[in-house]
């Protein structure tokens, strides 16, 4: 049995849902923009709520990293409502397709349409709560948000705010929904609302992701976990190889898309890696070294097994010494998320094979593994980086939030 | 823990899908062929297999439309063997795809790859056994396959003859198996088989598919019930409305795409619903009703309301007179199970409005729900009809087996 609360949310987004599918582009658009107006004009309601869980945070010993990803300034709803603006001028997929005709004259038209209610389940950062509802309701479907509880004062001010907007510019009510009950059981009851949730986006730790993934029966869309490899070709361009790794490394040691472990071919080892250590060194990079790592980089502490396994998702690098491109190819296929991976070499035949053996999202030649990003991609925006094969695959634009439907024109066609 | 056997065959599997990920289409073409011919040659083996199947079938009292389904001629393995055939020329998704170039000059290839593994579970259909594992092999997945335990001496054989034709032929080791313990426990593990199993599709009846979608936490793609509407609105024009429904209805009614509800716009009902209920008794299909159908037809019976709820999948039609089309929409919106719906009508704002408005893989105007097929869409096969609208919807052909990886050709970018 369903909480009675979390039904009529249910019930709500999935009649909000039915609306949606067939309001035109340009009505989703003026509520877009009165939900980026409407969050400048209740600015100090929502930094007062934030403030709020600013210091329950604080007060709790949360991580530094955490709270500042928690709070919001006057600056970051700025910010944010900008980001709302430039989801207006992402192209809309639905109503987009192909078309053919059959040999019987029946006109086949294969239809981007919304999913319907996307459930989307994260961690305590208010910026996703409008983000998502953005790109959810761009893309036709009604939002049911369940955010970290953390973050449970912003967000109940931000939905408030934004749902009002879109449903005073004349959405159907019920479009954008925030769950503000934190007890457990509404999570996991939510993702057995099959009827009610077309589908629902985990976005957070490993723990929250398999959580989902174990019990839902609705169906998921599993982002996350970006355990990336750099493999150096003995025929690689230092001067590529160095600076992708550095940055690949420490741009942004947080996200999933960061270099996790570096991966050496022998015929270079000896020269290339004092390079590389002392330039890691420099960004303050601690290396983790095979046998082999240690013996040339005498700085080097000695990996152990979990080093290969896990995401340090810090300035921590693990440095294995592999013979040859197969033992690579190995190393990968065991230790991969299948999130990003990258290869450096000027050698032809050694990329296109990289390229082709390994089994990820993306794949890079000569090129840093941060790039896998919605935005860098050049899709406007993303929902989450899936890394799992069903649906979508790698960063989530728009069209992955939509399936399709087979509109089909006939004059009288019967089967024979 | 999983059973030390089943393992062992997800384990080959996951192998076998890793080299099959970038096996070339003539490779693949040539175990196809290879398979055709070896059904061929092991006609007599497989129809002794099939015998005791059949028997043992019929000593169970199986009824006769299953026993038939599971009977094999010499003319249906020739037929069998001939599909084959026909996967051999249809075009190899694998490899296909879109690229784009960034700004920073970073070449983004958006690629279909294999999904790895994909495990069907089916009823007692043999050539479902050939059907599946060349749709999978085609599109460079590994399969696993679990088909009705009453067929299981055929798919034995089956199964046995086309892996090894497709082994000797060049494709690895373990790219098709057959699940021979019929204990059901194996099945729950094998949906449970994260990691092994990329996808699991069930086809056959509601309890295999729901139990299958309650149980699994490796990505399902739900297949099947079909709850198809015809909405024959006032402005219909006859001369096709009753072929169509006729043709909806009869044409093979145990499937999925058969006509379940036929829905008549009440200005319209007094006049056509005694021509179609004339044209129904010819094909001798038993009308329920509602209370205004019972009015007009006086041989319709009363419908319940399971009639509007479950399949028929037999010789028996719900009607029901509504009064406008809002009504006919809401019908469908409560009782469609999403899968195939028309409207007949000559109007071409009501077309439009049921185009849109109807939430469905597949909606028709002036058609019969019966082109819902892969082969009828112009697929040249399918492995099932997606019912859930992640990843695939309707008619699953090669590219639904298929996922995507970005390969990304760079010359040093990092990111700023």
């Amino acid at each position: 049995m369903f909480h009675a609360e979390l039904m009529e949310i249910g019930r709500k987004a999935k009649l909000a849902a039915r609306q949606l599918a067939y309001t035109s582009t340009e009505s989703k658009n003026n509520a877009l923009l009165a939900m980026a107006e409407a969050l400048l004009k209740n600015e100090q309601e929502i930094l007062k709520a934030n403030a709020i869980d600013v210091q329950a945070a604080e007060k709790k010993g949360l991580k530094n990293s955490l709270v500042n990803r928690l709070k919001l300034t006057s600056k970051g709803i700025l910010e944010i409502s900008k980001a709302l603006r430039e989801v207006v001028v992402l192209r809309d997929p639905v109503g987009e397709g192909e078309v053919w005709t059959r040999p019987n004259g029946l006109r086949i038209q294969q239809t981007h349409v919304p999913l319907g209610v996307v459930a989307m389940i994260y961690e305590a950062r208010p910026n996703v709560t409008v983000d998502a509802a953005a790109l959810c309701i761009k893309s036709g479907n009604a939002v049911i948000l369940r955010g970290g509880s953390e973050a449970l004062e912003s967000n109940i001010v931000l939905a408030r705010v934004i749902s009002e907007a879109a449903e005073v510019s004349g959405l159907p009510q019920g479009c954008i929904q925030l769950i503000t009950d934190t007890n457990r059981e509404w999570v996991q009851q939510l993702m057995r609302m099959n009827g009610y949730v077309d589908v629902i986006i985990p976005r957070g730790g490993a723990g929250l992701i398999q959580t989902v993934v174990q019990n839902a029966t609705v169906p998921v869309i599993e982002t996350g976990t970006g355990m990336c490899h750099a493999y150096i070709d003995q025929y690689a361009d230092y001067e590529k190889a160095i600076p992708i790794v550095i940055n690949a490394k420490t741009q942004n040691p947080g996200v999933c898309n960061a270099l996790e472990t570096l991966l050496v071919d022998e015929a270079i080892a000896v020269e290339f890696l004092p390079l590389m250590g002392e330039e890691l060194k420099k960004y303050h990079v601690e290396i983790k070294g095979c046998p082999r790592t240690c013996e040339i980089l005498p700085f080097a502490l000695p990996a152990i097994e979990e080093d290969w396994v896990a995401e340090h998702l810090d300035l921590i690098l693990s440095v294995k010494v592999v013979p040859h491109l197969d033992a690579a190819l190995d190393h990968i296929y065991q230790y991969s998320t299948k999130h990003s991976e990258t290869i450096i070499t000027e050698n032809y035949s050694r990329a296109q094979r990289f390229l082709k053996e390994v089994d990820a999202a993306a794949v890079y030649v000569n090129a840093s593994t941060r790039f896998t990003d919605g935005g860098r991609f050049g899709f406007g925006a993303e929902i989450g980086i899936s890394t799992q094969k069903l649906h979508a695959r790698g960063p989530m634009g728009l069209k992955e939030l939509t399936t399709i439907k087979y509109m089909v024109y006939g004059s009288g066609q019967i089967v024979k």
